[in-house]
């Protein structure tokens, strides 16, 4: 558990449980490096570097066992330690999120949505009430809230933000356009799907 | 244009690109190195020798001219190379990006959205009405279409991305948790929050 990974490591490690779950859908026992690596358009033997990386037990003559390749990339990744989330913003994006099945798996439990529409308040999304921003603190005060989902209109984004520091928020997953100011003990993670459609589009 | 830059260099550069536009907004003229570097809470030096990169020649005494910086940013990676796509999935997600303002300013330029819902067929998103996803041939046809963002349920992922080949798309923005099989001669794109929200909470 001591060691540190890279985000690209990471990131190919998620990539890899995905196909595992999809086999597991598909009752298929085993899989070998060759058809992640076929999947993923990256070379195979990347893919045994990072699974010879993890604690995986489960290599037989015919490949991984899929069961317990997934098993190991959890306890690598950590999936199994629960953070706790509020969306903050009950448009679009935020009921996404909130209706994106895979986050529990991942070890990401949200308790909560709000907004400040009288309109979007009390309704329900995924089976949690919108609720009013402004009992916010209320559920912050019962819950040790790891992290904020900022999914509101860019031009609330930063009052928003200030408002969540206020409530003692300490991790803000910003969704929003908007490159957030916010102090030193408060940490952003900038869903940046702009700089991503760059990165992507940079050769076509 | 001939330079290569990593996606670490790239997503930050947009990451300013946020904040200039912000600060045209606010009619500010000038921003040093060490306003960025506050914003983002990363080293001045790594913001200049990002700027040092581009081809920026708007820099006084008192900071990078705002408006040149942003038009240099710009020029460097592209923006105003026009790209075409199409959703695929008007569900909420489908949604959000359809109504995410600031694609067109980063040269993303949505001309249609699909689903193979009667219920949504026929609705309008942004100016666009919902057309059925048998249409899409129609459309590909007349348009040289570039990108397709897949927004389908995770179920459908991978038959709609059989659908999508087959419609001649090279390119495939996957926003489903799903890992796609395609050809060799098309890329996809993963936009694995997963993966990012992993690499955000790893040390919480």
């Amino acid at each position: 558990m001591s060691k540190i990974f890279s985000d690209k490591v990471i990131n190919r490690l998620t990539l890899y449980h995905c196909i595992l779950t999809d086999f597991i859908n598909k009752n298929i026992e085993y899989i070998s490096s060759k058809q992640i690596a076929q999947l993923l358009h990256i070379d195979d033997s990347q893919v045994r570097k990072d699974i010879n990386m993890l604690n995986n037990s489960g290599k037989s003559r015919v490949g991984y066992i899929v069961k317990e390749l997934k098993i190991a990339i959890e306890k690598t990744l950590g999936f199994k330690k629960t953070k706790k989330a509020l969306i903050i913003g009950a448009g679009n994006l935020g009921t996404a999120i909130a209706n994106y099945g895979n986050f529990t798996d991942y070890g990401l439990k949200i308790l909560a949505i709000f907004d400040n529409s009288p309109e979007k308040i009390g309704k329900i999304i995924n089976g949690m009430e919108i609720q009013d921003i402004y009992e916010l603190s209320a559920v912050t005060a019962k819950e040790d809230i790891d992290i904020a989902i900022l999914t509101v209109p860019g031009k609330f984004a930063q009052s928003t933000a200030d408002f969540l520091v206020n409530a003692h928020i300490k991790y803000i997953w910003n969704f929003t356009p908007v490159v957030l100011s916010v102090p030193d003990n408060v940490q952003v993670w900038n869903e940046n799907l702009m700089g991503n459609f760059l990165q992507f589009t940079y050769n076509i």
